[in-house]
């Protein structure tokens, strides 16, 4: 068991007078942020918060969620980062499943919640007297930092743990592979619910370099802190990255600007192809919720001699295909296994899932990939049926299971298909219940109320039969051959 | 417990073509040393070393030392690293209170350890065929690595413990603290039987940077390496760097040096005045062998205005003053006490000694120093008595139980005195027994063939009475004033 001064404090101490966070307008020092970020730990430690407690999040992009995340480290409490696109039904579907003691959310959001009485706004914590506590003077590294949900091929969303260890070695591991310059600046224009934020916001505080942070992506203020000099370091999704180019014109960034790094899926070509014209220094990663950010990249040197590859995995960490429980040949598929300091050490309340997940230390992802005679991984499908939608994760089953709800529908399969703007999106197949009326707006209605806006089918078809295989498994990659041929655009 | 891959091994795998070590002459990439080091490791199984054994290096700086040192690794020895500069005594004690199985020895060296059976010269083990043996392709960190002497204040030589982990987080803290480029290479003309020499090693390989190595240390060689862009960090002692400047003369260093490391005891007042005037970067730092390397630094923009301070703590680690057992106000000296994952688990065979050193965690340097205000660590005495002579620690209690064991010795004391060259050097002021007549050359003579060179007292002086207190212990601070005034030069 190692365990280590508190981040924030540490970094206070270290180098109070270096910028930690600015989001253009505002700019705070680790000093400052420190000095927040207790100021709402005696606010929260007011409103009943004690170590071990686990509390959500429930808040967008800004300065104040990282000192309430810090507020909730010093107290030893347990952050649950929840994403604000989910329902009012996903979000208590998360609070009842975890235990949350408290929910602190944005004014804004806080009406997903209406009437939970573990809501808290942020301003009604503003409002708070600070009370007497004592904080945490280390963190353990084997202690749960941060939870985030996930669902998984089983569609039964699932709280991976994520502990001070995962963030510390994922932070450690990137370093070692990205460099890190006393200059750096990294821009989180992804949101801090998801681990490709929340890791930035650990980054910037171990690294002790400032990061720049966005509400919601804005790829004209990106490219034009990125053409300043201001940011050297950014994380995206294809999606964002898209938009910047586009944006951008003919305009190339600067030398300062040494890093873009690309996650969430697989990138198509025209786009790889296109950064490489302008000299853009894409990453391509592999990564999930479950290790703490990208476990594997691929440096751009390789960005279009291993195109489509994610890389090899970071210095601290292992990764191996299995197929039939035996490892792969070169070039053989099969599914991608993990290992290492920064992988998760399984899911909340789940001790099933958890040991179904990891075995003999490794932990199986569910993705399919193989692995080139030089070590390159190539990853071929997500989580079998994951659907990757602007780089937010869609769940067939889960979707499947709430159109399964409705008293109509007597089947249904999800699966993604491609998508200009999002990479992918999900659609759906349903045979309906004897008797039933085919009604595309009203079955889409029913799942706004209960999914986030990403996760809806785009399309709802109905159909008379799903494929299923001889065990009467759902074979979801086969569902888009129902689609009428005339709609075909792939 | 965290393991690893084998960082030689995993180091080939990510980045086979990188260099990873050169010595002006010869250059090797990652894959040349993985190679090179598992010939070594099949021969070195061949010569019998097993998993858990200990084996000794003789040798000085070269590249076949790292090589095998990497093999011993790939074995699950453990590796005692020997200072060349020690007598035929001083080694044969290390090896047989350590236990160890063999010596790896360089030709020229061998002669020191002349029919111990245990020495096998490097040329000796080339000639030995390749044995069939498996590697350990794993390390935890909580086991040893390397093994390094120091004696402390009872003069008793103890092996200091130094983990895979202890490396890992020294070479990670020291990363964090002073970035790391990507063209980034560290030259070592410090010893790599030092702590100060091998972290150098250690983190070419974490970090994936060539490290440059000098067999022995000249200054025109550094110079003329930093001067072309080959060098960006090197790691100093005070009497190196007078020379490097000295012999630079008017020139400057060109920007892509970025960082001079400075260690082993204080730095004089001029030496950093003339290193800001000619643009220098140095570190000053503060370390030891138990904290595998610096555990404190200060950046160059507190050089003078913090002058004389070795800075505050890396990032993981910390440290803190106690007087009579209790915290320090600032400025209030008392006894260095530190703590972090880069810090010795304790001293080989000597439970006692470990028990004395680290209680509750915390590890008791024997140093002495203060904090300011800020935080910023000053170092007022080393191990109360410890001289430092040229970068090599010399413990006056040794050097004073190898007079004491002269037949016309009755009493010994030994303490530090300022040289321009080494910054210490040695003393002894020794009191004859009755009847014997004093001979300070016949004495040197004795000394010389017992302690290393370095340690040998540069003067003895016979006086009649030693400096002690009221329970008979050795002022040796006040052993000063024995010189007779005209001798006196400080």
């Amino acid at each position: 068991m190692t365990t280590m001064p508190n981040w924030l404090k540490q970094r206070a101490f270290l180098t109070p007078e270096r910028i930690a966070v600015s989001d253009g307008r505002r700019t705070k020092t680790f000093a400052e942020l420190y000095e927040a970020a207790a100021v709402w730990a005696r606010r929260l430690a007011r409103a009943g918060v004690k170590e071990g407690d686990i509390v959500a999040l429930l808040m967008k992009n800004r300065i104040e969620m990282i000192e309430i995340i810090h507020a909730l480290f010093f107290l030893g409490a347990r952050v649950l980062l929840q994403n604000v696109r989910l329902t009012s039904y996903e979000l208590g579907w998360q609070l009842d499943d975890s235990g949350a003691r408290l929910v602190i959310a944005d004014e804004e959001l806080a009406g997903s919640l209406d009437g939970d009485g573990r809501v808290l706004t942020v301003g009604a914590l503003a409002a708070l007297p600070e009370a007497d506590v004592s904080f945490k003077e280390t963190c353990d590294l084997e202690e749960t930092a941060t939870i985030m949900y996930t669902s998984g091929t089983t569609g039964t969303p699932k709280g991976v743990l994520q502990t001070y260890g995962n963030h510390w070695w994922s932070a450690v591991g990137s370093a070692l592979n990205l460099g890190l310059h006393e200059r750096d600046c990294w821009l989180a224009a992804v949101p801090l619910f998801h681990i490709s934020g929340l890791s930035i916001a650990m980054r910037s505080v171990i690294y002790g370099i400032p990061m720049r942070l966005q509400t919601s992506f804005d790829p004209k203020e990106a490219n034009e802190w990125i053409m300043r000099g201001d940011v050297t370091i950014m994380s995206v999704v294809a999606a964002m990255l898209q938009r910047m180019i586009s944006e951008l014109g003919e305009a190339r960034y600067p030398d300062t600007f040494r890093c873009m790094l690309l996650g969430g899926g697989p990138a198509p070509r025209p786009l790889l192809e296109a950064c490489k014209e302008k000299g853009i220094p894409v990453y391509q990663t592999y990564g999930m919720t479950e290790t703490a950010s990208q476990i594997a990249t691929l440096a751009p040197e390789y960005s279009l001699t291993k195109l489509g590859s994610a890389g090899k995995p970071l210095f601290p960490a292992e990764l191996c295909i299995l197929k039939d429980e035996k490892p792969a040949a070169p070039h053989e598929a099969g599914e991608i296994v993990v290992k290492g300091p920064n992988v998760t050490k399984g899911y909340l309340h789940r001790p099933e899932a958890t040991a179904q997940a990891i075995r003999g230390g490794w932990f199986f992802t569910g993705d399919i990939g193989y692995i080139d005679e030089e070590g390159f991984l190539y990853v071929l499908d997500r989580r079998s049926d994951l659907i990757i939608s602007g780089g937010e994760n869609v769940y067939p089953a889960e979707v499947e299971a709430v159109l399964l709800s409705h008293p109509d529908v007597e089947e249904a399969g999800v699966t993604g298909v491609e998508d200009e703007t999002w990479g992918q999106v999900p659609y759906a197949f349903v045979r309906l219940k004897r008797g039933a009326s085919p009604d595309e707006a009203a079955l889409r209605a029913f799942c706004r109320e209960r999914l986030a806006k990403y996760k809806v089918p785009a399309r709802i078809y109905f159909v008379d039969e799903l494929p299923r295989n001889a065990a009467q498994k759902l074979l979801r990659r086969e569902l888009k051959r129902l689609i009428p041929k005339t709609e075909q655009t792939f």
